[in-house]
């Protein structure tokens, strides 16, 4: 049935302890494991072993993200589609990477490293299968339920975002155009929310965001609460995106990698038509009650 | 790949303008279609022709559900697994049926009428596809997004939940099992809900009630006070699901059909595994904050 | 300028630690004082020395409340007042009461002991007077920033009604009639708030519950989940009142005192006109929602 | 017993007509009274002639601001006060200004014109006295139930802060002093609010903003959503102040005045200390999310 979630992003930080400490303390997540030079943390609703690992390394940045696929076979059509695409495949084993099993890798057109899994180390969410309560008593920070997606650049989001759709099956909910009909921003989706993965033109291999989920508006003032408190640097919100329509916060973690909490939305199903901006009206798309882009969020990636 | 959303709900009303009224100003809907015995109702976010069709009839009841197929052939298939199951399949002609191409229809185990379709007249919603701002500002009344579920009921549950499970591959999210362990309430999707449809033990044939999302627990008390201020008969809420998490208000339509309004939750991949809830947690399971079931929600069907 | 806020609500448990237990764990108050049989709290935005003390008896049940005036002389001139409209006033001194100076205390004419204070020890709040932050981040439970108001009963409401605006310059700005006419719920204020004290026919010296306030509908949500969380028993809500317009829940204390959450309402000022309510409208003039009162809302006090 | 609210304030705008539309249909205010060059408008939930009064002027400014009180001869007092102070009053008879009875007027320390009136035209709220919902259906726009307060510039803000304190009885809730130890923002209240009025240093007669009250954080969305739907140039938020812990979000009307939605904070009693703030966390101070000022924020006045 292909792919249906974001699995995990793995970034690098130059201080793997300050990592650990605003990932678990101002953000809220739970460390699932670490090696000497990595750690991986998990959202209190998720049951895989991580959705984020941070590996120590002087520069900020992306290694690759993973998505998760339905079926064991997944991984072998995909790795069909993905080389008769021209691109080259590499099969990670089962046992060579923390918490999950056999894998591919592939660079995106994008440059970036995309993996796709299947089996995932299932550690369990912080409430019961039995009789469970809707909340956790005991959570500490922002605390959001799962991460959402992710943002990158490309220098050609065109061509990656066709091969998300024509390969990977994604479906395009959301595009910007320029004046000259050339797409700059395309989002896509698998699991029947705004986007799992967006693309914006920008420079390859770079990594812009990624956003973990908050159920409320109410949460999001929270968030932004708590990242004040802790003196978080926030670069734009609470507000709202046109984009999605989704209520957003972005800030910067302290080592420089931004972060996103992101509420509401509609939910696309496979027969959403896609929603297309135009360039006047780029500033509205990204921030609606703004209606323009600061500098900081058009340029700053890691 | 199947089933992806619940299409519409085909209710009997003794009185069509009443409906017509209240589904207009109070749910705040829009009138799709009419015909001289029935009216077409489809929320502001929908594409669709309609997620509600009313027919005069002295009694108060439902007619049918109609789940939407992904793929032309997906009717072919279903109507051959279904048959397989051991149920008659009766066609449905394209013009047959209001705003939808051909369809096929079956008896569930539960008495109930289903319907599936591909083919849905596209009426569009209420913002463009073109730059759209992410709230439409002359709305009346709750009007909600979308519609989300209905929850019906069913002499034997785990015959009718088997059924979803086997041949029209919904998951189980959640269920309910009594002091002897048989299932008397079964939660189930197919779009990253917790639940697109529910059984609940009861009468076979009978309609709990229906349901519509909203975005935030701000709308649901916004709905709460629309409602109170047109007079409108509250069942239960705001309160708060234990099954889903959600939260919730039930209320009747004037002409005794039960309503709810939805929100939150948590999103099921398919890797989702089912959450299982006691006998001696029914009460919190279905009102997390009351933690029992009134009389009236516990038998009052239609 | 006489009263101006409810000071302390002073009650009897049969179980102190059981108290402690719940007012710190579940209600998030702050403990301040202890004697041998008394326990004293306050919420975490109050800077005097208590806004609850809950003393050991076998029975549950109010000693008094107490509020609070504006000046020293207050004190005397509400003395001859309330002697002049035939109640008998008796000092207390400085150092008698944990926490306060001089006080007066009278039995008012529904048969309540009242309290008015001048000095009060300041013990502070959570947060600083110098560049305080908007939140404290290690709050337990459902901790309110403040007490709010209490409702007590009254064989005769008019009387006591009269009684606090004639001698004590409350303001009425909600009462309700019966079908003659009789004054059966009198709402009063000294604060800019729709109450500080209410009075609702019942038998004399009774409590009906005293009551929290929170800032906004989300807090009220998370307080419910929290209660729910905790087993605590809710007698109505999350829902709201058509007196006062604030949205509420209404729950006992694990030894059986009613607790409010509170929020929401109107800024009353001097210029308030009364609000009227006539006895058909009675169920929407407290559970505006619901439509109707529940019997345990109406028979069960403290 | 003194001032208790602030009754109107009297700005010019270039063109009327824009400020009727903008007022009620963005703002969604009711107009109460027209005169060739003014239009007065006021909230739903105020029973008072207007809150809000434009004349029509060439250039963007403020004519006056007015603060009512509590008996008719608190002018007398008053005028004697002031008088005393050293500023000339002028009276101005009943009749004279539409919708009030006789008022004294005055200039301030920092250049403003203000008005003190007891007598103000009644002309009711939309909820009836008898029986109200707890909300008006029919509202428009942002529709706020009431102002809140203003904030005005002064050259020097101790010696108006110290008038407004000794003279007018107003109490200091918060207070930023510069390196050198200088008040340059204070905070004055006379309703159990954070503030009515406040001052932050800068050019004499200067109108920073003028700010309605909003019952709740989603309220503030629901008021982003108008104001960027409607092409409302927002200044700043949604986003929260340190001074007075409110939620807002700071806009300008399309003639240029900058207004504001707000909501939340605390509610000071007579025995509130004064909160300072040093210069070095001006920026959390005044936006405790973003940290730091904007510099039209800080600049842009009418």
């Amino acid at each position: 049935m292909g792919i249906y979630r974001l699995s995990h992003v793995d970034i690098t930080v130059p201080d793997l302890e300050l990592a650990a400490a605003y990932y678990t303390q101002v953000m809220g997540l739970d460390i699932s494991g670490r090696t000497s030079d990595r750690i991986f943390f998990k959202c209190w609703d998720e049951r895989d072993h991580h959705c984020l690992a941070v590996r120590h390394d002087t520069r900020v940045g992306i290694d690759r993200f993973a998505f998760k696929v339905d079926r064991p076979d997944d991984l072998d059509e995909f790795e069909t589609r993905i080389e008769a695409a021209g691109l080259p495949v590499q099969r990670v084993s089962a046992g060579e990477e923390v918490g999950q099993g056999e894998s591919i890798r592939f660079e995106l057109p994008s440059g970036h490293e995309m993996e796709l899994v299947h089996e995932v180390e299932k550690v369990g969410g912080r409430l019961p299968l039995l009789n469970p309560p809707p909340i956790v008593p005991d959570l500490v920070g922002i605390a959001p339920p799962r991460i959402d997606h992710l943002l990158v650049h490309a220098e050609e989001v065109p061509e990656v975002s066709r091969f998300f759709q024509d390969v990977l099956d994604f479906r395009l909910t959301e595009q910007l155009l320029d004046g000259g009909g050339h797409q700059t921003i395309a989002f896509l989706e698998r699991s029947a929310k705004p986007h799992d993965i967006a693309f914006v033109q920008g420079p390859n291999g770079a990594l812009h965001h990624f956003s973990f989920w908050l159920d409320d508006w109410d949460h999001i003032r929270r968030a932004a609460d708590i990242l004040a408190f802790n003196g978080i640097s926030i670069d734009v919100g609470p507000t709202r995106h046109g984009l999605t329509r989704g209520n957003t916060i972005y800030f910067f973690d302290p080592m420089g990698t931004r972060n996103e909490v992101f509420s509401g939305g509609y939910r696309p199903d496979p027969d959403f038509p896609t929603i297309t901006w135009t360039d006047d009206r780029a500033g509205r798309a990204v921030f609606y009650y703004e209606g323009t882009l600061n500098e900081r969020f058009a340029t700053v990636h890691t």
